[in-house]
């Protein structure tokens, strides 16, 4: 087992880190910019070393300052959470030269995730189910017409060179195609000067579930079941919970296997994510894989009873899992608490935090690096505490979260815990009937 | 259901109590001294009246006062909390009068359970087995002798006057008898100027062990298995834990049954505890019942997944319960931080928290009233808060307690965290081979 672990990272994931490896009996360095010097993870770890200024670029994300730090303080692993360094392939084989163990993925793993179409391809050749659409580019209509009624409508036809929702046209039936491909053309060619199209099917009410997975060094991958994400904000994440109210027992299996044929194809190493869209008729497509840790892992921990650090400590030494998947024993969910104003268009609320006091009772786990008197530094993601709340069904989840925010008393900057209030007595909320589009229509202004 | 509940208590059972109202949507008046008008209880609850000035006495024992406060707020159910009125026989039964259901037991079931001989007799009744003894007090030597050799040696003889260990006496042997008894006569009738004696068989390095019950109105009774409390310093709880490291699955089938047997003897309704002391040959003896929830609940909660609150105001409300019985999924074990300075024997340290930092993470739960800027009144108890950690091992649980007591930072007072600390790391504490004596020998100078 690892002697020495230097955590590149910061605030909550780095305590978190922290807090396994106390359990586990492995010393601890900590880095920090200028910025972070009042931080409880450099507190808590036995060691830490100052790595820069507080730009994430010549601090957080600055190899040499790190791989220096694990040098100085012979630190035999590096654990690099999630943001900043945790997916960045150069840096796992920067790790591997200097003989220090990387705990994550490897580099050729990363780089093979994070290629959008090259995993799309990899997964597809397991026998994951991804998102049908053309290869490549559309040559004419009648190649869309030809695909579309094959794979079904609706479809939606997308500008290769696009972004933004511009030059993207949904189609319901082939005799709007030409229309929608003319007017597509035209606006890609204005917006980018490239009118190549592709088309994918239209993925109708999707829902964002991921599977948890686990592989070990010898090829052995397991899973621990799904996290429901659909609670979203321009893509952020802002709640997510275990069980899903819409994963059948059949469809956890299914998705289990899926992800677990997917690890496997890649001989994946470590803890890892599977993201998977879920369409109304309870069809699922892979979108994309996390080679890290995840911000929500504590769910899965909660209902599982594992400690996912602790996994990931453990495979990255050399330890062989059971293979045994989990299925949850309970519910849970979690709200990120975010220093953002959300009646201001969640506008980051940087700034010292006077009064604090934090939940606490059955069910109720609290994820923070922050304290009464602490300053949120304005150069860095604006999330500042994790409330996890477990128990025995979805319903008693969601008022003793409502409970716990209520306890959550946050003084002197703005936060995301009136918009968790209201959401809590959201009616469509409640019902669990809701998809990633959610947020789109919901009133920000009662706060 | 209830629509409004008194609590008549202060401090984190208040708190405790206000939480599970609020998860079950029923409204909740705080009361409190003047001293406690900054406590949370008092901001978390719905209505909050002033009872009184900081004596106990004159507020959180005041019958009246409580009872006005119960009328004036429309109250229709009183929770006690464990200590004051919770198990105070007038109270329930003024309470009954005032048709304002108490949550706990009855006046007779207080009455029967609060009189040691009586409980004593009661249970024996029921077939719990009871410590063996002399019926009354001893008549002669002789008779000693002969009850001594039928239930086994060791014996214990005891002063009825007494108290202290005076005129207390342990006996080995037949032959020791009548030395032991000259000595003891002598010296109660010194001390107290009684010289009656009883006797009981002497309990070798007890343990103390309690199961939690819960009984509802219609006589059906369930438990949720054991709670060790043998980590005690002069009959104080400090640390508790479940399961017991000394319980096997068949001693807490005996046991569990034994404290359904002896509760059914009451038609006891509530949640309760029947308190044991199990010698070092794995034989139990009934010891006294609580008829009020307690302080180390939350471990049962934690292992079981029940909230022991709602439990008792569905049961207090006329629910039946399933008549199942439950147990340990997990280990949780709980110590108690108290404004005491270990080193100076324990002794109250009442002021200003300057600092604090709450634990947090996996497997840690917090039950608190305080908060940085909280001024502890020297007037009440100098509990302010149970640090509950829970795990899937012993083992696990004690490195965990022990990462989360270095995370819990509380500055300005004295606390009894240092001792705790040791206690994790003290051979004996982790092999579980301990009794209710361990203390007694343990070295509190270099904390």
């Amino acid at each position: 087992m690892f002697k020495k672990i230097l955590i590149a990272n910061r605030g909550e994931i780095a305590l978190r880190v922290i807090r396994t490896c106390k359990e586990m009996g492995i010393k601890t360095v900590a880095v920090y910019s200028t910025a972070d010097k009042e931080s409880l993870h450099v507190r808590f770890a036995d060691e830490a070393v100052c790595i820069g200024p507080p730009s994430s670029k010549l601090s957080y994300l600055n190899i040499p300052s790190i791989i220096s730090a694990a040098e100085i303080t012979n630190a035999d692993a590096i654990h690099p959470g999630y943001g900043f360094l945790s997916e960045n392939a150069e840096f796992s084989r920067i790790c591997e030269d200097y003989k220090i163990k990387f705990i994550g993925a490897t580099a050729d793993q990363i780089n093979l995730m994070g290629d959008k179409s090259t995993a799309k391809d990899t997964m597809k050749k397991a026998g994951v189910p991804v998102i049908p659409g053309s290869e490549g580019l559309l040559t004419s209509v009648e190649e869309g017409i030809r695909l579309s009624e094959a794979m079904g409508y609706p479809v939606i036809i997308k500008a290769t060179a696009g972004g933004g929702g511009k030059g993207m046209r949904i189609i319901r039936k082939s005799e709007e195609f030409q229309k929608m491909w003319d007017d597509a053309k035209m606006e890609s060619s204005a917006s980018f000067g490239n009118d190549g199209l592709y088309l994918e099917k239209f993925i109708e009410e999707p829902r964002h579930i991921e599977i948890q997975i686990v592989g070990d060094q010898f090829g052995k991958v397991c899973h621990l079941s799904e996290r429901d994400c659909s609670i979203q904000r321009r893509h952020q994440k802002l709640v997510e919970e275990t069980p899903s109210p819409v994963v059948s027992d059949e469809l956890r299996e299914r998705m289990g296997a899926a992800a677990i044929a997917g690890a496997e194809a890649i001989k994946y190493e470590g803890a890892g994510t599977v993201e998977f869209l879920v369409d109304k008729h309870g069809d699922f497509y892979f979108m994309e894989m996390n080679t890290r840790i995840q911000v929500e892992h504590p769910i899965t921990e909660e209902v599982t009873d594992f400690d996912l650090i602790k996994e990931q400590i453990k495979v990255a030494a050399g330890v062989p899992i059971s293979g045994t998947n989990y299925f949850p024993k309970m519910y849970s969910m979690e709200c990120r608490i975010n220093a953002e104003d959300p009646r201001q268009n969640f506008r980051p609320s940087p700034g010292t935090i006077k009064q604090m006091n934090i939940p606490g009772g059955h069910g109720v786990r609290v994820d923070s690096h922050v304290y009464a008197g602490y300053t949120i530094p304005p150069n860095y993601d604006s999330m500042i505490a994790k409330l996890i709340v477990t128990a025995r069904s979805r319903e008693e989840v969601i008022v003793r979260m409502k409970r716990a925010l209520q306890e959550f008393i946050i003084e002197g900057i703005k936060t995301t815990i009136p918009f968790h209030l209201k959401l809590m007595d959201d009616e469509t909320f409640k019902s669990g009937k809701f998809n990633t589009g959610f947020l789109d229509n919901f009133d920000f202004s009662d706060l």
